[in-house]
């Protein structure tokens, strides 16, 4: 399993795109978002749920946590099973977060990748991409990689995507 | 958990929605369509893995076959970390798909629901939405409930989702 | 030109999309939504732009109906300029709304079609859709038909898309 | 009017976005990707509509072409009608594109930019995009460009989206 954490607009989506491009097997792309997406409606911007507030502030509460230890559970279970995964996650908990990742992957063999950006670049793209709440990518910049240890990390400020991605896969083949 | 079997423009994702919204607790949706969103791009379109032709019909192969056997592990597990989830699935194999459903959900309290709908109906739904390459929902309108078994059935045909959804939840509840 | 005016949820967009496969020449579709997209985002959901209340209120301002009114001269020289099209659009304002476009398509053969949804059926889409705030459909159920006259009305409650759609391509070729 | 023309994955959405955030007024968004969209399904990937073929290579018909025509008008009459107006298009044409553009857009107050980025970098940010046919790029990269002439030209291979956005701006304001 690969693990990539790093802040909104830091460019990881782009990265398991290309990871799942040059990697010559078959690897199954799970991120948070698709998480999101899976939530009812009403746990989006919701007290108990996930809710965005509109300087970019991302809060979760109870229920989201429940439902998504559940899915890293189910995650952990995949790659059990025998399916090559990367994730993509925002460690919202900083440290915390990897730690109710470590404890859901346990026995698993995970490639832990730190996605770094520059946040100002980082912020400029999130005004390019054009669908994200302004203000995300400042605010989760450094705070997503504190106190969390990493196998090797990337930077996305100036390396392209592609690059980064042939940097990890050459980790993992 | 409850399991949707239906043929594409069946209305399944329509009823899902009007599910997450009916039901008092939190359901996750898992659907097909966002495990093969998860596919590295190759994988569709390609021997071994997903192929939609251009008269509609879909072949699978054993790449994909492999990857769909981990991902219903992980949904599994998922739902026996006290996830509650609604699936939402095209059992190309039919009484075959449900076995291997069947398999992966062993232990787990399911509620199988076959979403049926006039063929004609489905395809003019899938001319409607624009997105769908055309064949596949007549193709599949039968095909995808041969030797399937149910513990209810609801037809979109002259119902709508959300009172489909009400029927549905009537029996979870 | 054909122009389809109903509330949210009506399902106009699934008949111009059937209306395009049944033509038998090419016609462009050409929506409000597609307009709203090409705002500024600072415009959606601000004073002077167009403002999507919680309860599916939608409000337009000074600026929004500035660039409206370029946007329906645009879409007439496209006529104009030989091009089949259907419009789909949402009469907020009514038999206002149709008196701008008429003084726009001055001079152009229209077919104004009226597309109706009982209000609790299209509330019951609006749910199934999951990507529209709750509301709109019943608020704009009847009175973006206030006022407005039409060359024929299709009604989506029991009627299919396509059913609908072909009722109207009999009307213009 | 600001017209950008560039290759495709050169770039120029990002700018677009970027545009409308950072100029005073007001600017619509008219691209070619949303013409595209308003035909009907069947003028894609057709002869005589547009054809994108495996290997990246796009081919447009004469229906095609009688319909961008009239549309170029619409955009043409929508500047004239008072909005401000981005366009972004894929001159595939090159010098033939623009004279077709300066045409439409005569008597009007246009700046032309010309959207640069690097070949092999545009062709790794495809990959990063996935949803693009791979290909298209790396063919389009230099040809859209040929005998056309330009106000300004940025590029896109090491300056981001938003500060290109910004050295445009400087000259319409």
């Amino acid at each position: 399993m690969i693990v990539l954490n790093g802040g909104s607009s830091a460019g990881k989506s782009g990265i398991v795109r290309c990871l799942q491009a040059v990697l010559p097997d078959a690897w199954l792309a799970f991120g948070i978002d698709a998480f999101v997406d899976a939530l009812p409606p009403r746990l989006r911007d919701a007290d108990g749920g996930i809710e965005f507030a509109a300087d970019g502030e991302v809060v979760v509460g109870a229920d989201f946590r429940t439902l998504e230890e559940a899915w890293r559970e189910g995650v952990a279970a995949t790659a059990r099973a025998g399916a090559r995964i990367v994730v993509d996650d925002v460690f919202l908990g900083g440290a915390g977060s990897q730690r109710r990742w470590r404890k859901a992957l346990d026995g698993l063999d995970v490639l832990w990748v730190g996605v770094r950006c520059d946040p100002e670049v980082a912020a400029a793209r999130e005004t390019a991409r054009g669908d994200r709440i302004q203000g995300m990518a400042l605010i989760q910049a450094h705070a997503v990689h504190e106190g969390v240890s990493y196998d090797m990390e990337v930077d996305t400020t100036r390396t392209e995507s592609l690059e980064c991605a042939r940097t990890i896969a050459a980790r993992v083949t």
